[in-house]
């Protein structure tokens, strides 16, 4: 059995919206990271074109360069989608028609209450000897297939399918084929900390060299990983965490892969809300549904959107010409009294001079306000997903007593 | 001079933040959009580590298949920034210290008031004969350099000094070199129409071989898009189109590349809002705020959401035990009196026996309520955003009278 940290592996995404630059690959950066985990070293990842003669190439020089191949895209109906077909080629393997990829097919249009067209059927060939992976989420069904050294896996691109398919399937088989030495991944979700900030931070501890750390910034959240070789305890394990929450000064809302699984902020509230038996009423301006639409329907009660300002400041009496968070306060009390829900956050925002805007954010429950005030600069789009999170973090710190 | 349609191009991203997943790799589609608008058919992305075998390995396979290589990263002033010694090893061309490169890379330091490290003299060394690309925006000179067949184009990864490169260097010398005949990409931007439907229907038309099909599935939006060679006519571009929006049966909102660019459902709804100066107040139920999301707060003067259905239909005089698409005209009209804009759109809901919700949409204005119905399944944030472009859609129709 070959160990995962000697095992090559490669990633190829396929399809002309990645190739002509249409699509950003996010697929690729996914497996890369969960074949990392797992030992692997990933020597390239690779993009081609709908393109059969390219396809039969890449899969046959991939063949002879790893171990393990992780593929996206090309399983669709139509007719650019020739990843089975180009295997089948590459490896002199014929096409056999699965009647369980089939049948699951027709049952998934028949819940959609949809006839399979005649150009699904295609979907259901797959090369003789490969072995299904069952997609429960979508019509395409994957397959494993052998070439003289690679293990290929071939996955849908639709990313939801395909993170679906690595559960259920991929990430096993990886495990029971490979010698893997599974080294322990912890992330730091946080938020209202930035990349360099984290990274200075974590400059100033003393990590030992064998632990990996990276880094992935997004919007709003950022994550620290650190990849903990086996060798490490969890009595070391938690030290790290309690020393990084330390110099992380409160910005870390969840730790994962010790203890707990949350899958960002909107998830943590969520279990929040739940577990303490809450309901939530809410006046959003800046962020425009966004904090609504990651609310989840069991305890939102309400949420009333007015984006223009003018239209939310004739709510209060004696109406203000400017706002502020003791503003947003007073918004916040005279909402709640209206009992619609045991919790009401209201969120004002006042243009600022330069290219941003001040957000105001203030939830009223049972006893005390709570509340908080930030600029956010950028594009709309982006002051929107902001504000949403600097939403939902005051009402964690609420639901936490902080 | 080769002409840029048969010209192949291949994309380089270096470095072990992309291949190891920790950052997802968007250069590469920037670069391959502006290869693919300059004509040039893109062969791969390839990504590989900062191993200094493997580079010189991929950098002259590249050569043996393509005729263009746009490379990033690899430039820094760090020990795993091997680019230029692997262009070198891999050609057999010595490195020289260009002068230039190192007085701007100094008075960039002094700019900042910082003194430059010894470590960054490395990124003043430069192929012999190669031909150096100024970064005004950084630190790492770029350069274009000779393979035997490639014309290799190497910037930094960092995106902003990569797209600075591009337009003052890359973009003009690609023009120069190459005779460049850039085709025409028509996309048709498509709801209600599954992928497969829309195959189907285009196989039973008859298009020419040498027009290039392809599609996109997302959701709530399907695309097809139609590459055309240069040699297509206007006349003959606009019969196709014709053609096609005939057989995609109304279901078509837009066709992008063609006299008219749109970017999306919430686009077109935006640009007929503004063009017929009307503005929306909202009740929203399903779609939880991600209908108020993608609207313009210009026009969007209010969204109401609630989320449970017991919330909503107390709006209404003899609270009605069930709902349909009669129940939500009532709403919007009543909603719509209270003339808090000039268009009222209500979208309500009903829970199906069989896992899925019947959503039922109307739209009151001036004159007479338009109003839909739709059957959506599916995991409830699938539902959502269906429920938002199905109200988005009807909003659509409404505003061209259809």
């Amino acid at each position: 059995m070959l160990s995962s940290t000697t095992a090559k592996a490669i990633i190829l995404s396929q399809g002309d919206e990645v190739i002509t630059g249409a699509l950003v690959d996010s697929n690729a950066a996914f497996l890369a990271d969960h074949c990392r985990t797992l030992g692997f070293d990933i020597v390239r990842h690779i993009t081609v074109a709908d393109d059969m003669a390219e396809l039969v190439q890449v899969l046959q020089d991939i063949d002879g360069m790893a171990d393990v191949c992780l593929c996206t895209g090309g399983l669709g109906p139509t007719q650019d989608d020739l990843t089975t077909e180009a295997f089948s080629k590459a490896f002199n393997v014929d096409l056999v028609l699965d009647d369980v990829a089939l049948k699951m097919m027709s049952d998934f249009f028949a819940k959609l209450n949809m006839t399979m067209a005649a150009v699904n059927h295609k979907q259901a060939l797959l090369p003789k000897d490969s072995t299904r992976i069952d997609n429960h989420w979508g019509t395409a069904a994957g397959f494993m297939g052998l070439g003289q050294r690679c293990r290929f896996y071939f996955m849908p691109g639709v990313p939801f399918e395909m993170k679906q398919m690595m559960d259920a399937f991929v990430l096993n088989d990886l495990r029971e084929q490979f010698n893997i030495e599974p080294s322990r991944l912890i992330t730091f979700r946080s938020i209202g900390m930035g990349e360099s900030d984290i990274q200075q931070a974590v400059n100033e501890m003393n990590i030992d060299p064998d632990i990996r750390i990276s880094f992935r910034a997004g919007l709003p959240e950022n994550e620290l990983k650190l990849l903990f070789p086996n060798t490490y305890s969890d009595q070391q394990i938690k030290h790290y965490i309690d020393d990084i929450e330390a110099v992380m000064r409160g910005s870390v809302f969840a730790v994962d892969g010790f203890n707990q699984t949350v899958s960002g902020l909107a998830d943590c509230v969520d279990q929040l809300m739940r577990e303490k038996k809450q309901s939530l009423s809410v006046i959003e301006t800046i962020s425009q549904g966004g904090l609504a639409a990651q609310c989840h329907a069991d305890w939102l009660v309400k949420s009333v959107v007015i984006p223009q300002r003018s239209g939310i400041m004739s709510r209060l009496d004696n109406e203000p010409l400017y706002t502020d968070e003791s503003i947003a306060i007073k918004l916040a009390q005279k909402e709640h009294a209206k009992h619609t829900a045991e919790l009401t956050l209201v969120q004002l925002f006042e243009t600022d001079d330069d290219a941003g805007v001040n957000v105001y954010t203030a939830i009223m429950g049972a006893q005390y306000p709570l509340s908080s005030s930030k600029t956010v600069r950028g594009r709309p789009q982006r002051q929107q997903i902001v504000a949403a999170a600097m939403a939902l973090n005051l009402l964690r710190k609420y639901l936490l007593g902080l």
